[in-house]
């Protein structure tokens, strides 16, 4: 943001607090800081003062008011005894002025009008500078006072305010569309999934409808998977202590576990990841370097107590089902080259969602740091050859990528592939990670081409991620408009009338035969209000049966966008669907 | 078992305490009862005499050698004081008339030649009625006295017998194979599955190939529930325990329920069942009659706590994957006819894996005791009405049923589909519940045609039961020659030598495109050890590839059992292959 921008947003809150006082001569100020798109102010209002949501709209015209005053802003330094002497009454302006004191900085008042504000500056010279209609007042909420739920709940008055009206206008236009995407919104009105508080916060269930997307992204990943050689296996979501002991998860971990299930003399893990079950896996029996590389997968259901406050719909729940895969590697040539094809893998998923590289998502190589050697495991060399192997590996697929240092495994680099959803935030959406550590741990070895035994590498990588994360994303990519292979429904059948309606079923058994998931709605509401709803709930396509398509007439299928395709017979419509489903059309 | 074999059985374990105590004069004998197919007798050998499985021929040979003597067994009464004194030194002996002396039982000496025991009888009257070649001993094991583990350990020499020596060998043969179908043995020999101690007990960790049939079975029932109007769905493995209390199962279910997970202010229990989840799932929003009936699937792992001593390979497991539903019905009838589409369902799955009605399973109708209202929910009404449902249902299917009493849900009486494993161990293997006492509990209403909010009631079914167990029923079934379709590999291609590898590599892509499991075995074994190789995988077809099959002329896929088929070439095997797969054939 710019200076020029920063100054405004920072006077506009100097704005709200004399349009606060006006509302409330009584209300005490604490602080009322810039933010990324606007400002806000925390305030203490007197017992029956506290405005609502209604009142901003009166609060803004106050602002608006006092702006076209052309008020300027008159800074003051004042000693730290003065200062106290000015805010008497006002305990939140007191601590600041007591903590400045400490800290030996010097204090500024701001004068508007009437009004003064303790406050470090940056702000317009005068409130002509501002135009009228480029900021609004957004929302109310509760804030404990410096942000420990010990202090006062203050009262936080939020804005969103730009260089310009018209700023303004896009900026709340995508602010719109945004919630109209956010996930959880369109799950519970597409009826997708839903939580029980008897079952318990971040554990989803998933309806008939959201199951069957589920259904389709496992069984498209599996099949994928397995054409490219991964083989893929099924353990125990739980198992002993003892094997997040032995593989070192256990400290890593230990907070966001569960605790253990203890029973007998045995302590239970739900488990928070995969690797060590393909270990005891792979030790089943012993190797040849001919089997190598191995590439064990599973769609392993995990296990992660996050904190109640970051749960966030799909995208951080305490369950979830990895796509998650091992590959045992001979040596570090094959593993940069599996990295390489998962990479593909990768790319290769992301291309069916349409997604593209460098806009939609980009890599990132995480890097160890030398220095912690309690967050990672202590191998100077093994990092810098770790490292620099994905390293030129990146480089030699010529994308740009980024480097973070302190972001990687404890256990070796990894490349994460970095995604943004709607609201902008950034998420590690699939990881491909390198480790050099686990083989020594878990013994992981194979016979060599001359018969002596040798130490494996590991690939960790996931291909699709948390099933929860991507459906997350993909319910706000597509706005819960799937593609029609992803769809719930695929097609929706509206017969006229009752007359029609065995025309309807009769097609409905013929498309059902077929693998699409179709839906009659022969209910007695009007075809007008039928084809809405089949729209609201995003049905990819609606096909209309009348007189003329029951005495053997064209078929014409309308789509989402109202695109119409017309074909002779129910066979011929048959083959279209099932065309763009097998080729998993956008 | 007839009395005249029993006391044939019975008079063997004479024989054997008195060639135990030729081998070992000072040996202490404690009981020697007969079983259902043969006898044991529980000894306590002195330091250095135990027998081994080696010496179980000599034994033999000694009990042949005394039963050709023509002894007879001579019953004498004897008072309790006297049978102390003839027993004196044998702490077992004189344990068993302390308490028959306590009980009031008379007791009885039998006399075999200089042998004499206490026993209450049932002999032949000489031993030239028994035929010696209708016996053999067969194991040793260890047994505690009593079988208390605080008491000393004894030896038990197990034997079998039969009236002819032809029943005999039938029923060593028919055990030679049960061993060899062993799912456990198989699942080790196949690879299909294996477990892993630091894992845990009971916690099956499944192969690729493993998984490969289960995710066919999963595939196949999905499918086809989907197909029968089943709607799936996806919960939670966990759960809080306040919702085992709401249902109700929580004190019905503690003890096979793994301990509670404590965290912050919660618990949090692994599921020992779905019910509650598809009831929270169904009361997330009101329903009308029109959804009903809803019928509410789910691939649904579940954890159960068994005992280490009753677990058992695939068949008893501590975690397991059941193909459960719970169907949400408007009134009784509709319930019953539910019931009914479940019955079928259950039938097509039988008949897919070849089962025949009233041989390899059968139905149990599973009541309830109105006297133990702990045990059961109370309300004698509803269980009559419940039971009488279900009764007049499976009158009119027509087929055979069983009833017993006692072995109902503890909310309502059910239909259990028995079968029996090939150790001739009877099993519940899916089950068909009639459940009035849930709704109420969840309040699980909607509205009927009126407008009146209505109590519905629910049916709990399964169709496959759980995987783990039905694998291991499938196993032993198949012996693991799966069919086809359920074949981890489904054709071999055997190139005769390194110059056919290519031709082998490019069928094999065409296989595979096609989405048969295909491998290649191009390794430098002979062909014929490659082909015996093959044959021990159990590996539906190989195909030979030399000379001829290069130069495009016809293809022969060679079967398990030696069938023969010929092909113009690789489409039309396919076809063949697809066929068969598609078909589910046996």
């Amino acid at each position: 943001m710019s200076e020029q921008l920063h100054n405004k947003r920072h006077s506009l809150a100097h704005l709200l607090a004399i349009a606060a006082l006006k509302h409330d001569p009584e209300a005490l100020l604490s602080v009322g800081p810039a933010t990324d798109t606007g400002f806000y102010y925390d305030i203490l209002f007197s017992p029956g003062k506290t405005p609502t949501l209604e009142d901003l709209k009166t609060l803004e015209k106050s602002m608006r008011h006092t702006l076209k005053q052309n008020l300027s802003f008159e800074r003051e330094a004042v000693a730290h005894e003065e200062a106290k002497k000015r805010f008497v009454g006002n305990q939140f302006k007191l601590a600041i002025v007591e903590d400045k004191e400490k800290e030996g900085t010097d204090l500024t008042l701001y004068h508007t009008g009437d009004f003064t504000d303790l406050c470090a500056g940056g702000h317009v010279e005068n409130t002509k500078e501002i135009d009228p209609d480029s900021f609004a007042l957004t929302n109310i909420a509760g804030a404990y006072w410096r942000g420990d739920d010990k202090n006062p709940m203050l009262t936080r008055i939020y804005g969103v305010a730009f260089d310009t009206k018209e700023e303004l206008l896009q900026y709340q236009q995508e602010q719109e569309e945004a919630r109209a995407r956010d996930h959880k919104k369109l799950g519970r009105e597409l009826d997708l999934f839903t939580f029980s508080d008897v079952v318990g916060k971040g554990l989803p269930l998933w309806t008939e409808k959201g199951t069957t997307i589920r259904r389709e992204l496992e069984r498209f990943i599996v099949d994928e998977e397995v054409r490219r050689g991964y083989i893929h296996v099924m353990t125990p979501d739980i198992a002993k202590l003892d094997l997040y002991k032995k593989s070192g998860h256990y400290p890593h971990y230990k907070d966001s576990m569960y605790a253990p299930i203890k029973i007998d003399d045995d302590e239970f893990m739900l488990r928070p990841m995969t690797c060590p079950h393909h270990y005891e896996l792979y030790l089943r029996k012993p190797h040849s370097y001919r089997e190598l590389p191995l590439r064990i997968a599973e769609l392993a259901q995990l296990y992660r107590y996050e904190q109640s406050g970051e749960l966030s719909g799909l995208e951080r729940v305490r369950t979830f089902c990895l796509a998650d895969a091992h590959i045992i590697c001979k040596d570090e040539n094959q593993a940069v080259t599996e990295i390489g094809q998962a990479l593909d893998l990768i790319e290769y998923v992301t291309g069916v969602f349409g997604l593209v590289y460098g806009e939609n998502y980009w890599y990132r190589l995480s890097l160890g740091d030398r220095n912690n050697t309690e967050k990672y495991y202590d191998n100077p060399a093994a990092w810098e050859t770790g490292e620099n192997l994905l390293r030129k590996l990146l480089v030699k697929r010529g994308k740009d990528f980024v480097e973070e240092e302190d972001e990687a495994a404890f256990y070796g680099p990894k490349i994460d592939i970095q995604m943004k959803n709607v609201n902008g935030k950034e998420n590690t959406a699939f990881t491909v990670q390198y480790d050099f550590c686990m083989p020594e741990r878990f013994d992981l070895n194979y016979t060599d081409e001359s018969g002596n035994l040798k130490r494996a590498f590991v690939v960790h990588r996931s291909s699709i991620g948390a099933i929860e994360r991507i459906m997350a994303f993909l319910i706000e990519r597509y706005a819960g408009a799937f593609p029609l292979w992803l769809s719930p429904t695929q097609i929706t059948l509206l017969p006229v009338s009752e007359k029609f309606a065995d025309t309807a079923y009769t097609l409905e058994r013929i498309l059902r035969e077929n693998n699409i998931r179709v839906e009659v709605d022969a209910t007695n509401e009007s075809l007008g209000k039928r084809i809405r709803s089949a729209k609201t709930n995003k049905t990819p396509y609606v096909l209309v049966i009348g007189e003329k398509e029951s005495n053997g007439e064209p078929l014409t299928l309308e789509g989402r966008g109202d695109e119409k395709a017309s074909f002779p017979n129910i066979h011929e419509a048959v083959e279209f669907l099932s065309k763009k489903i097998r080729n998993r059309e956008q």
